[in-house]
C-alpha cells in the first residue's frame, strides 16, 4: 500500500533540506541555491540526459556516483552551467565548498545545475551563500522545491510511505521543469529521497527500470535538455531488511517508485511553460510494450494535437496522425480514440473512421484543465500511458526572450 | 544554367491548369478544386508520406501511377479525404469525374486532396463544378496554385528553364503546406511539370533523390501530414533527347529539380502556419551527409529555438541542445555557430562555448525576416541545409481552432 504523506525529499528518516537566495539570481525573492543532505551514506543511482550536449555539473555527479554512494546533493538555479570552458571546474568548486561547510568528503557531494546555457557560472555567489544554505538545513524541501525552480509557475514536491517485508518505509522527492523536457533516461531536475535500506545495484536497477513508464513518457516540447538530471538517496534508515535482489520487498520498492515519479511527471507536465492544461494518453492493445510507449508519446508531443487541446477543438484526425507517424506497428482500421475529463467521455473514431459526436459535449470535456486521450489498438495485449501539455500562446511569450 | 521564369505549372509544353471554387468550402471567395493536364501522356513519378495513416487519395494515385505514366491531377482543398470509410471510392470517383469531362482515361488521372481529416468527402460539389473546372483550363497555374490553399497566406509557384543536350527544356511547380508538415519523403502537395523528355524509371530515381536534401529537410512543426504528396509529370515535349540512364544529361535534370524544389521549401517554410521568419540552418563540416542533415534539421525542428527566433533572443545554447540530441555524431567542443541576416553576422559560439557578443548587433541581425544559422561542426567534409520557420503566437491561434 502506498499511501501520499507530506514532507517532499525530507519525509524520509535521515534526509534534511534547505533552499536559499544566494545571488546567481538577479531578483531577490527568488531562491537560486538548495541542498539536500543526509545523516548517514546513502545508496544512490542516477540517470541522466542523453544529449550529447550535457551539463558539466552530470560530468562530476557521474565521477562522485561511481562508487554507489552519496550523501549530498546541491543544486543552483539562473544558470546551468553547460557549454563553459571552466564548467567541470566550478561543478567541482560546488562539491568542494559543500564539503568545506559540512565535512562530507567532496566526493559524497552530487551536484546540478539549471538554467540559460552558455553563461560563465561565478563560484562566488554560491560561497557567499553557503553558510546561510548550512545552517538553514532542516525540515526544507519545500525551499529546496523552490530553489531549484526556473520559469515553473509551481514547485513539485510528493512523499509517500510503503511497507517492505513488514517495515514502514518513505520517499520524498522535489523536481523541476518546464520548458525542454522531452526526457531521455530522465527529466530535468529531480531529486528522490528514501530510507528504505536498498544496494546501489538494485536501486540503479530500480531507476532504470522505472524511467521507461515515467520520465521518458513525458513531453512539454520535445526539447531533451542538456542538464537532465535524476537521482535518488537511500539512508537505509527504515530499518527493513536490505534489499539485495529481486523478489517481493524489490517489488514493493518500485511499486514507491513508481507512485512518486508518475505524481513528479504529472507535476511537470501540468505546469509545462504556458500550459493551461495536463494532456494524458493512454494507449491500451498494442503489440508490444514499445508499441505501446511510442504510440502514446507520439500524440502528446505533437504541436498541433497539443494546440488543438488548448482550443478544446476535438480534431481527432491529429490524434490519428500522431498515431501513424509514431514509429509504432498499427493497424489503423482497428483504432478508437476517445477523450475523458472530469466533465465527461466523448467516442470520436471507431475502427479508423469518425463517429458523430456532439461539439457541445466536445467543448465541454476538453474545456477541463486535465483531459485523458484514450486510444484502443486493438492489436495486442500491451498499454502505456504518457504526459504533456497544451500549447499555448504563453509557451512562445516565455520562449520568445528567455534570457532577459 | 537554371534561369527563374514566370509561368508556374503551365510554363512546360503541354501543360493546362485551372482553379476553381466548387463549394467544398463554405466560403465563395475561396477556390477549392483544382486541375492540371497535359496534352500528351506523361512520363510520371511521386513520393508520399510515410505516415502510416494515409489519405485515401494516396492509395488511388500510386495505383493510378503503376505503369509510369499519368496526363492530368485533380486536388481539392477543404477536406483531407482520410479516415473515412468511403475515401478510396470517393477519390476513384474524382478520377472517373475527371475522365468524364475529358476523356483522359480515368487510370491516367492522379488525385490528392488536403484539409481537415475525418469528415466525409461528398463527391457533389466537385461533379457540379467539373464543367467550369475543364472549361477553363488553360494558363491557370496560379488559379490551381490558389485552389490547393488552406491556412496558406500566399500562393506557391515557380518555374525555371534548363538545358538539355543544348535544348532548352522547362520546369515549374505548384505547392501548398502550412502546418503538419515535417515531410517524410514528401511535403503536403507540390506538383512539378516539366517539358523535358525522361523515362518514367529516371524520373522516379531524380524526385527520391532529390527529397532527401528538399522537402525532407523541412519542418513548421514536425507532424508528418497523412496526406503528403509530392509528384512531377514529364510531358516530353521540350525535344531534348529523351533521359533514360545517368550521365550529363540527368545532372542537368536534377539541377533543375533541385532548383525548383528548394526554392517551393523555402516558400512552404516562410507561410508556415503563423510564421514571421523563414529558418535556414546550414550544417558544415559534418563527418557525413547523414549527420549534416540531421544536424541541421534538428536545429529548425526545436519548439525552443523557433520560440527563440520569433523573440530575436540570440540564445544559441538551444542550437547547441539540439545538435545534442539531433542523433548526429559529433564532437562538442569544436563547434562554432553564428546567425546571419540581411542585417549582418553574429558569431555567437566557438569551439562549444560561448563567445562575447553585442546584444544589440543580436537584435538587429535576428529582427530580419530570414535567418541563416550557420553551424560549423569541423569534424568532416559534409554539408546539409533545412528549412523552417519561427513559432508564433498565430500558430498556436490557427491550430487552437482549426476546424470551426
Amino acid at each position: 500500500m502506498v499511501k501520499e504523506i507530506k514532507g517532499g525529499v525530507c519525509a524520509p528518516k535521515g534526509f534534511r533540506a534547505s533552499g536559499v537566495h544566494c545571488g546567481i539570481r538577479k531578483n531577490k525573492t527568488k531562491k537560486d541555491l538548495a541542498l539536500i543532505v543526509s545523516d548517514v551514506r546513502c545508496a544512490a543511482a542516477g540517470v541522466y540526459t542523453t544529449n550529447l550536449v550535457k551539463g558539466a555539473p552530470i560530468l562530476v555527479t557521474k565521477a562522485h556516483l561511481a562508487d554507489g554512494y552519496a550523501r549530498a546533493v546541491i543544486v543552483n538555479s539562473g544558470n546551468a552551467n553547460t557549454c563553459n570552458a571552466n564548467g567541470v571546474e566550478i561543478a567541482e568548486g560546488m562539491c568542494a565548498l559543500v564539503a568545506q561547510s559540512t565535512g562530507i568528503p567532496a566526493d559524497d557531494v552530487l551536484v546540478a545545475s539549471t538554467g540559460v546555457i552558455g553563461q560563465t557560472l561565478s563560484l562566488d555567489p554560491i560561497a557567499g551563500g553557503m553558510a546561510e544554505l548550512v545552517g538553514t538545513l532542516g525540515d526544507g524541501s519545500t525551499a529546496a522545491a523552490e530553489a531549484i525552480m526556473t520559469t515553473d509557475t509551481v514547485k513539485k514536491e510528493i512523499a509517500c510511505t510503503f511497507t517492505v517485508g513488514g517495515v514502514t518505509c518513505k520517499m520524498g522527492a522535489i523536481a523541476k521543469g518546464v520548458g525542454m523536457i522531452c526526457p531521455n533516461m530522465a527529466t530535468m531536475l529531480c531529486f528522490i529521497t528514501t530510507d528504505a535500506a536498498i544496494s546501489p545495484e538494485m536501486l540503479q536497477k530500480a531507476l532504470g527500470a522505472d524511467v521507461k513508464d515515467s520520465f521518458n513518457m513525458l513531453s512539454v516540447d520535445r526539447d531533451t535538455s542538456t542538464n537532465d538530471t535524476l537521482l535518488i538517496l537511500a539512508s537505509g534508515l527504515a530499518g527493513n531488511g536490505k534489499i539485495c535482489a529481486d523478489g517481493a520487498d524489490f517489488r514493493a520498492f518500485r511499486r514507491a517508485l513508481a507512485f512518486v515519479t508518475t505524481r513528479v511527471c504529472r507535476m511537470l507536465a501540468r505546469d509545462g511553460e504556458g500550459a493551461t492544461k495536463l494532456i494524458e494518453c493512454r494507449v491500451e492493445g498494442a503489440k508490444s510494450k514499445k508499441a505501446a510507449r511510442l504510440a502514446a508519446k507520439s500524440v502528446v508531443c505533437s504541436n498541433l494535437l497539443k494546440a488543438a487541446m488548448f482550443g478544446a477543438d476535438a480534431n481527432w484526425g491529429r490524434v490519428l496522425c500522431a498515431l501513424g507517424y509514431s514509429g509504432a506497428a498499427l493497424d489503423i482500421g482497428k483504432i478508437d480514440v476517445g477523450f475523458r475529463s472530469a466533465a465527461g467521455v466523448l467516442e470520436v473514431c471507431k475502427g479508423g473512421a469518425g463517429i458523430p459526436f456532439s461539439e457541445e459535449t466536445a467543448k465541454a470535456v476538453l474545456s477541463a484543465d486535465e483531459i485523458r486521450i484514450e486510444v484502443s489498438l486493438h492489436d495486442g495485449a500491451f498499454g502505456a500511458t504518457a504526459w504533456g501539455c497544451d500549447l499555448t500562446y504563453d509557451y512562445v511569450k516565455i520562449n520568445g526572450d528567455y534570457r532577459t
